[in-house]
């Protein structure tokens, strides 16, 4: 609850159009969907900018589906994230208005009229850092904005990279994911202006440890201008690239 | 060197204004200042938005001097992070126009005309961040970005934060540093939409290992919306808020 | 065997009524009953207030069942943890008294004539966190707890919590089960003044390291008031809390 | 801000005693006493039972004289930690109501009439574990707890615990310090019912990490009722042993 | 695209041969042979002297078969390292060319006219270690070097290094495969002054963390004279090598 | 080879009796049996007291039978480690001579006349830790050790160590197998003077890391000799203890 | 206290020559001086072979004095570790019978008849592994046992080695100190058939990590009967291969 | 010692000009030169290409002293490796013909006649990585080859390094010094097709753990023929170059 409602309702009190009790049972409940086993943060969207978003790991199958469901009535919209496709089988059954994206393992409901943000760029180094970039992608088309997906520019060929650079000049903002050395974000961040935002992938094997090589790589970064989130964080990389580009011009 | 001044060069070739030889030198040579022990990369404003800035670590105090005098030719501004201020004493003799910043170790001059972007808040958990917090906001503040520093609001009293929304909400980006267990960044990025960048600092005992305990809950973040920088990195968290907070607008 | 105990044997000796090699044999045998394969500490309960728990991993299906029956048999009580379902069922077809609780992975017979201790409440900051909460909240039962569930209040979505602060204050104590970040023990000891106890839960990915990420948040914490358990050992909160709250009172 | 003071507040605005902006500016401000640099949270002790506590390290020493003069302005008392003597010397100086523990170096003004808190004990396992046992203990009689120290009674030598029960069980929660190996409060734990708070020392060297080996046994104790705190926080100890003791009788 | 390359394009340019457009797309698309899903380096072998070679895991079948044949198509030849023997099926049902080395898990299809470069050695410290050492031996002998494979001569008996030495020396150099403490490369490097290419496995148990031990072994070795590759990377063990053994001689 | 075996050749070859050529291949081929994938080490057990032992995992079927078969032909014994059962029926149907020990996954076959060697004892800490200590235990009795198994004196309740200290004192070293916190081999150290032979078990869970936290605990001890050897390895504490056990007495 | 103490003092009992209360005093108190801030275990000796040895870190000058005078009263010798040279000197004025071993860092006061115990051997790979093997060295020395120093025989030229092995044979077990990747244990125990205490030492850079290199090298060894201490634990290893090698014979 | 110098002492034995005494001493003490404190392995260079370097770190100044003084005397020339300046000046007193390069910390003193071996290259990314690539150029110089050094040509400028491919295309192999995230070696070899031996430094901050992050990053590289060496050991980077390069030609 943010100062426009607080003072919304205490000018109620103020006016006498709404008793003590009441304002503070509206205080206490605001924004929140009791489930039971579940309290959806009905808020967040008008808050953060992002509507809650279903995690699906640790879920069992009947929480999910309550889920999807509430928030289909609640916002006439879904995102659910880290899907195995044999779980989102049901569910596409008993919700038609959702559609699965397998390789992101994104299930969603966009909402009718989605909102023109700018176009945002994402990047993978190798053909098995693709399931990662596909959840950024995925849930940026979600949230509106076009992407472009660049492919296969990893450093040892260095001089694909090199072609592709127009592009990326052309987006509000550039996702790498990468995984194994995760040298791909600095290199982006030494060419080109936009943000970077990288994503490290658990790609690789040995000493990768399930992508913290890239992840420090990506931390330790000698360019400048790079944001790290967590490992095959695809979604985490989204909605960070949202918030920079969907906030461009407006009342600031 | 990128595709206008590939082809401008291609074109005095096709004109016959510039001969084979002159062309393949200028391809070679472009955008290096060449200082013995150091390559300036000149080109590196126009390709990033940033000019090349002195990490001071590990430069002897000749190798400081030569790269501020040659950064000032060239640039007529220069910015020097992690000096200590017995370092920055000769340097401030040798030349008139810089101005050192204590509490952020920033040695800086800055442009005559400074470019006027979008104001951006700083955020410290607590007096012990400040350090990073400085070097974030001092870096902001030389390249044209209006701060809005706000000051101990760590979750062990999170009523700190909430009287502070409307700053954070005001601001175009959010830095925010904390050290510890690092929990101020979700907590901000779940009540504000503006981009956060968050700076894990050092502060801390035992199990903090230096900043690590403080990365990872960063990074392991529940909230949506929060780019990760290096522990300690104030500088970095600076040059990703201003590719966010720069690239406003424009022809994109 | 403690000081009574032993006084009194030593004065049976010195009264006569018991002889040097019995009062040897009683000192090195009380309080174990052999298995073979294992040694039931039977003096457990009136040492420490909690009788032998089983602990299911790594221990074969007859052990199981041997141990259980004798449990039943020395104490009309038996708490078994870390079960798997299968593994529960041939049990439940043997001893009529168990009671298996699925969530909770928790196979137990309680006392007839439960004691009645303080209400203490589990919170949760995630739907993928209840399986630890509910280990701890189904063993606090077994103790002769009231408990109260306060699930899905994570900081994300803050206000959610504060919502429920008048619950955890009418709490003798407060387990708190987050994963990720770890940042809810924090939060939850900012504002209210019982004793916490942080359970870690592996829940995450990537640079969550199976809950290390939570582990050391909540180690690191900036508030006061904070006892940490092994990552989702609900089990040891549990047995934490209940000695925090059944000693309330009595003889000191 | 609690629920009884937002009523309150809502209530003068519901009866007209106070305006709207005054309700929103008295909602905003409520607890926080700004410094410039920090804002002491002058409600942290009712809500929490302990007001906020100065650590020293990171702090200027005109940050460390300014926030003790305005804790004795606002609580009559202070509490300051991890203070080197050197940086004590001059604040004692100012303010005569100071007394500086060196062992512990701990740094406090206690209050007139002191609380009667139940009797802790503060278990150290070896010579070198004695400062951070130190800290628990002057932090606990700062808050009201009469304290019984148990020195050296490491697991080496383990019937050197065996004759101190008596004091252990006698307390109502039980601090143990050890470094090393960090097996004793699994003994002790295995030994009394009361609730054993672990603090993990950097004692020890080699393959001891700091602290880590002593951490993570106890965080593996094999004993049920230990919470643990971070490496070397007898602080955090001594906060978590007063909630537990302090709440004990009254209306829950 | 590398200096002659470049200046052969300008001299057309000047010539008039070569129009400006064509001049620029032949810079930016030369060395790339885009599957959409991928970006093929064709000019990779020309510049490193070694060709695209397809890392299977993270590929799913469809994209391993046009990468195959793509490879076939383009240089006549190809190598798939990581790969199940249930993935190589159908390959080899598709194309007839190919070869399975079940132990090395490697498929390839040789030139017909192989180079003649020199013999080197591939040395094993246990059997466990072969499946690590056939993957550096099968990919060496697709290089064009006949191997000498030396097996089971572990340190735990290390006379039974000491009667295959003449072979070692024999060798233009010696790729190295030690699993648990990774003691064997110090040992060969000590003996004989072939440059040793050191491979850590990840054969072990208990503390040796999937080849880490091994890993650490080797870098910290008292010994001279041998590059460390990741655990288990048999592959890259050999592209060095082959590097090292096949630029003897030569206009350098 | 050693100093003895040595003379003898060169006398040899002094006394004419043996050729230059014959001296230099019974150097180099002395004590290898190769079989082409291993080398098997035939002088191991004169020179270290231990035939060469068959670690299982990472063979294959054919491999191991090879090498069942021919350590029988050599030494008229053989042992096995780390074997699954279904690995072993075959090995069982193939040689008459050989014995499985479930619990320990040794297969074994003892040498008719096994030597008379000092007793020892094998503690092991909890039920689950029982596999570990039985590889210790059919080891030694594999090698001529009566073994005196002690199960189940876990710290957790003390006073069942108490009463089983004269059986640790009869023996001529105690192994000590123990996961979670791995104390019980300091405390066993701390009252009896035998060496302590300590093997951390991977048996716990969260942040006991697979037995690291059991191995830091035991390289921590406070008490004085203990030795360490990897996690889970109950063959590695055999071996060790086989060696102080063994040489007692003789003519050192 | 052991069977025979209790025995007789319940015989005591029984007999009437003792009382009670008299009887549970001697129980409680047995084996312990108490200094104050350090409770000395006088029965150490007795009970596991080894007096009470005094770690200097982290005690103060008072306590390291009070310790050391007491020491002497009781057992007319001791045994100071890690102290620096400054801080023997005040203790070498004070007490006469002292002497100061400056390489090892050991201060001792040794008893006038010193037991006749087997000769050892200490082992050290490098000029830099001195301190830590002269530890061991003067530890064993004090205790009894002649020692045999070998000296920088490591891995990169292992021939100086097997120059030395006969020493090694005639020692009745051997200490190995090695830094960087540790192997040399491995090698020494695959050579002779002793008991092999294996001490890591620090001594390295880069990621030797402290030591830790070389501990996971020691404990993945191939060779069996190696029992590895902590890391620069000197002492450790000495009190271990005490253990092994003065216990022999006797009346087991 | 080697087949041929076997073969050699036989021969005279069977010829009966060695004696059998004799022919064992020279067996046993070939190629040591013993000072008591340390064995040089006079044979090492023969056998290795590399006669013994001193490592000063952990060595008295004595020690030093009598090692390069014997060094000088048995081969003409001496390599000290991390030796400081301060170290450095007695010795340069003492051995007239030695010589310190400050920036290298490497003291030497050359061979009259330097062999000619191959140029190679040493590339270092930022001006904090010159110290280690100096100590390998040095090396290598004191070896014999000519050193082409590239400074400062990190992936944050990447055009920095392509206009001196040439230069490292000219090389027999590359050194590539590098700390951060360690991605210079990458993108190096990709694009030419030298072997490349990857130094990591510690230079960096906060997640760069003293140059962990660079040589993980190095590790995982997705660029073929990269051999990493330890963090900092430009002197491991410089042998492995040397036996590459030397080697070329010859009989082999």
């Amino acid at each position: 609850m943010d100062r426009e409602e607080l003072r919304a309702i205490i000018e109620e009190v103020a006016a006498g159009t709404a008793g003590v009790d009441d304002a503070l049972a509206r205080l206490a409940g605001a924004g929140i969907d009791d489930l039971g086993f579940a309290r959806i943060d009905t808020d967040r969207e008008r808050r953060t900018g992002l509507a809650e978003v279903i995690f699906a790991p640790g879920k069992t199958d009947e929480q999910l589906e309550a889920l999807v469901g509430r928030c289909l009535e609640l916002h006439g919209k879904v995102l659910v994230t880290r899907l195995e496709p044999e779980r989102a089988l049901p569910l596409l059954g008993t919700f038609s208005e959702l559609r699965f994206h397998d390789a992101a393992r994104v299930l969603e409901a966009r909402p009718d009229a989605e909102p023109a943000h700018p176009m945002v760029a994402v990047v993978s180094a190798g053909t098995s850092d693709l399931p990662v970039a596909e959840e950024a992608a995925v849930v940026l088309e979600h949230l509106g904005h076009p992407v472009d997906r660049v492919v296969d520019v990893g450093v040892a060929g260095i001089h694909r990279l090199f072609s592709q650079l127009d592009r990326l000049r052309a987006a509000r903002a550039v996702v790498v994911a990468a995984g194994m050395e995760g040298a791909l974000p600095s290199v982006v961040a030494g060419l080109v202006d936009r943000p970077v935002v990288a994503v490290p992938t658990s790609v690789g094997y040995g000493a990768s440890f399930g992508g913290v090589a890239a992840l420090l790589g990506m931390l330790n970064s000698c360019a400048a201008g790079i944001g790290v989130v967590n490992i095959d964080n695809g979604f985490g990389a989204a909605t960070l690239v949202h918030r920079i580009a969907s906030s461009d011009g407006g009342d600031r």
